[in-house]
């Protein structure tokens, strides 16, 4: 066994070898410009289709975004909206299953969550960095999603937890499509 | 159902409280002091014993470290090595596992890697954010650790897939727990 390291011509992926599935992300007040520039690196990496930038999230182009995004602001589609409450109900009257990822009381174990059929469509919810996800925006949705922790804080950062929660969606969903 | 957010008092866990589990960390020349602060937010809370911070690997107290690490560094225990290289060979001494995370010729998937009796002790070793982990690292390993990836760009950030890699072998380890 040699544990040769792949070249970068040996990792390449065109636009048209890329894969995207039916999730997508929103970004509720998102401080970080550079947090914003790490979720979109680990939404292309992941298939997220589109991220919806809300409230004081910052927006490409932003010199930090593009230092921490490395391209992939070109390879994910984003919109921006002012508030984060309208772009909730838009995605759940196209039909969006709604799972906010937060620690709050009746939320489901991220591991748990499994892409079944019911779920056409997801939308994934991060929140602002100090704050969270608002809590008028988690009565808006069908899930909250927990990452579970064992240590003595009880915090991630939000680029580290959506990176998680958006390997963990996606491993769901191939999953799922290599079932049928 | 109320998915109520979390009170700080809810969340709250003592040092008494919270897990440790076999696994240790490797920093194999990761630049920025950031992302060396939110490795030790990600292992404080998926319960690493230790960090192993070698090379030009940032040391805690540095400004930017203790910013991003809000406290972690406190709850995590680390050493300083100057060589990557004889921090892991008496790790292997010691009888751990060296896993690497990176992009390699007969790699394994994460999601495949599970903790078994056969692993009593695991390192994880991550590497430079434009280098990755050294080749003659990895050929000192006994497996590495890929990322399933379909994105256009072919890279997460170190912490982000730090994070994805410590909160997998987190899961693996306490599955592994419970059915003792």
């Amino acid at each position: 066994m040699s544990f040769r390291k792949k070249t970068m011509q040996e990792l390449g992926r065109s636009a048209s070898e890329s894969l995207k599935i039916p999730l997508v992300l929103v970004l509720d007040n998102v401080r970080s410009a550079q947090n914003v520039g790490s979720l979109f690196r680990s939404a292309d990496a992941f298939g997220v289709d589109h991220i919806h930038l809300c409230g004081i999230t910052a927006q490409p182009p932003h010199r930090e975004i593009l230092k921490t995004a490395l391209g992939a602001t070109s390879s994910v589609a984003w919109t921006y909206h002012a508030s984060s409450r309208d772009a909730l109900q838009r995605l759940s009257d196209q039909g969006y299953t709604l799972c906010a990822l937060e620690q709050s009381h009746d939320s489901r174990s991220l591991q748990d969550w499994q892409w079944t059929d019911v779920q056409a469509h997801v939308a994934l919810i991060l929140g602002n960095e100090v704050k969270g996800v608002e809590q008028s925006l988690l009565d808006q949705c069908d899930d909250v999603l927990e990452i579970t922790q064992v240590g003595q804080k009880h915090s991630l950062n939000v680029a580290v937890s959506g990176g998680i929660a958006m390997h963990h969606i996606y491993q769901t969903f191939a999953a799922r499509e290599s079932q049928k």
